[in-house]
């Protein structure tokens, strides 16, 4: 007997059917025996609705009213997943955020998670009876509803799996699992059955969009063990680990590196397009100078990604070269030259649009030399320039030209291995 | 300076644009130094599909769990309401039901308002705030989201407004006011400047359906002063009592009989259609007879109105005749057939449905003496036979052919003197 929670996304919810085959993977998990709690999103194009209105109502809005309108929508379906349970014989009933509760900062919008008061859900999963609680949402110190901000579901279930101690959280999605990269640039990915959080948080944060980045983050920081998997699956299909420790359930499991015997040197592949870099070329080479570029980028809100900075050759200037989304070219050109203006000292910019990021992903990368090398060599190989390079401890990335972004990608797939045994 | 509730209904905030049209209304009452509370319905339709979507979750399902996904509506339509005054300058903040707390009890989909802390709303109101209050709900004893049953928002704002001690209840719909009798029958038909509590509660619950007759009762039981009025209206147009009490505002002032000066002694005249009768002759006479006769009915959820019993002839049986909506006709017979077999003795039931039921409504009738004569006079000079009469201190019922109904209905008007003068 474990303790499960199991988490729902929008299009897992889209309708009564959609919620009635959700219920039935809920059923599952209560008949093998387990103590089950449900975290639900809205349903799919509920949020949005709710946000038009917002909008429309005003184009500066409180953040707390905002936060009480897009709220209602997970209460709506954390009410019908409850009936439907119990329809199915199954005793459920639902928490709202403020009913749990689930405490949050007033970062309306954007609000942390501070604590979960687990007693209330304790308490009923003891007596036999699935909680639901909304998805992406809590209560300030002030009494106010608050939402955690879009995607935040994944990050209160988490939240939740933690405060109640969970064996596992079972994230279902519209995707049955983590691939080693996109299927659909590179049909012979495959789905990994284990994936670290430190694999996970990087390719989350690349652009492998299975997961919000920070309820991962939250998994790592509290062990919670995670599992995504396709709701469309036949809800008879049981995720499980054995006694050996291995998987063989349908989905990924989300774990503790240490839960992984063989690692993968490479675990996956991933590809952010729309890439512009920006070099700044002679500036001045001393302390807080790249606080100097920075700032009024962030002060502008732009989310700079891959940041490359030599040393310089005379001791007295540099060049730093950085890449923001595309769609953020033209701004953060002219925050720069207005900067340049002013404080910050430089001789040249210049950039241009239309890069792609690919990465390689992989705790192996620790132990084993040579991955840099063997992924530029790959590279090198189809005749595909590379721009950047940065580096962290488990992953390499590139910034090439976007036109070379699909060949870049399957060229490392199978480099490393990672291509499906043909049947 | 007055102390205002102002209650929009679902066709007053169906949209962001009715929204902002309600909002000038209430813009209006705080730019003239009052104090202000609102209560709102869900937007129009919305109720609905989720009551929709609740119903196809389950035939027969939790109402804890219904009550709280249909609750959500008026969430929705609290803070869009709040994020459009204070796009138009005015301070405003939602609360739902839990929020105020609004304290019922558990009875779920109809719940009684047991408490209203006023506190924070006068706090608020204080404070120069507008508090936007979500209608038809509040919070039962378990901490769970009730709802009061449909039509809930007029009592959720009567309530607030007995609450607050508000000077006025404004209730804002799509009608202009109360009416002597249905426009779309007697074209000639008066809108009343002002009704009593007792004369709106009988207009009610015999078919004017512009109040819920709950929150009349309360309004009455409270003595919270209604107007009831078209949120179409011009936001300008101020509705207003004047220093010697009279009413000469947009609307109709529902108050206590003392404010009225001269009493009509006919304010109104309303139709129910489709009532269907049902006569048992040779009822046992005994006490509990009627108890043998309409708990059966009862038990079967079907709502009685009119009832009549006649003394008996010989002292030993009764004739009683009763009507039921005519949806509800075979259901009953059915019913009183089958208690017929057992504790119920009669020796014939027969009835038939197409009846009409006309009442005269006016507090005026206490003290004059023949109202209901006259109205038998002036219903036989016009050749309609009368099936059946009953009375109440303030009005006179009489059900008829349902083919005679607007005749009846005119003739009446007429008699009486409710028609609009000819310009």
């Amino acid at each position: 007997m474990a303790t499960i929670v199991m988490k729902f996304g929008g299009t897992s919810v889209a309708d009564i059917d959609r919620i009635r085959h959700a219920a039935r993977h809920v059923k599952r998990e209560v008949e093998l025996g387990n103590k089950v709690s449900v975290v639900v999103s809205a349903m799919s194009g509920k949020t949005n609705e709710l946000v038009g209105w917002a909008r429309e109502a005003a184009t500066l809005h409180d953040a707390r009213e905002y936060d009480a309108v897009v709220a209602s929508g997970e209460q709506v379906t954390a009410g019908l997943m409850a009936i439907v349970l119990q329809d199915l014989g199954v005793p459920a009933r639902s928490f709202a955020g403020w009913q749990v509760p689930i405490e949050t900062n007033d970062a309306h919008g954007a609000a942390r998670i501070t604590n979960i008061e687990p007693d209330l859900l304790n308490e009923r999963m003891d007596d036999g009876v699935v909680c639901v609680v909304t998805g992406f949402q809590g209560i300030s110190p002030q009494n106010r509803i608050t939402t955690l901000g879009r995607g935040g579901s994944d990050t209160s279930a988490v939240a939740v799996a933690a405060a109640v101690n969970a064996d596992r959280c079972d994230i279902y999605t519209d995707v049955d699992g983590v691939y080693t990269t996109d299927p659909r640039i590179v049909p012979k990915a495959q789905r990994l059955d284990r994936v670290s959080f430190e694999e996970m948080l990087e390719m989350a944060s690349l652009g492998a969009k299975v997961l919000q980045t920070r309820s991962v983050e939250l998994a790592m920081a509290q062990k919670v063990r995670l599992v995504v998997r396709s709701s469309f699956d036949d809800p008879d299909t049981v995720p499980a680990l054995n006694d050996d420790g291995s998987w063989n359930g349908p989905g990924t499991l989300v774990c503790d590196e240490d839960e992984i015997m063989e690692k993968q040197i490479v675990s996956g592949v991933t590809c952010a397009r729309s890439e512009a870099k920006i070099t700044l070329r002679g500036v001045k080479d001393n302390p807080g100078v790249a606080a100097d570029v920075f700032g009024p980028l962030a002060d502008a809100q732009i989310v700079v990604d891959m940041i490359v900075q030599n040393i310089s050759d005379d001791g007295k200037s540099t060049d730093i070269t950085f890449t923001v989304p595309d769609s953020e070219y033209e701004k953060s050109m002219n925050v720069l030259t207005e900067a340049g203006k002013s404080t910050l000292e430089y001789d040249s910019i210049s950039g241009s649009k239309g890069s792609a990021k690919i990465s390689v992903v992989g705790v192996g990368m620790r132990s084993h030399a040579g991955v840099a090398a063997s992924m530029f060599k790959a590279l090198s190989d189809k005749g595909i320039n590379i721009q950047l390079i940065t580096t962290s401890e488990i992953k390499t990335s590139v910034l090439i030209d976007e036109e070379y972004a699909e060949l870049a990608v399957r060229a490392l797939h199978t480099y490393y291995g990672l291509d499906v045994e043909e049947a």
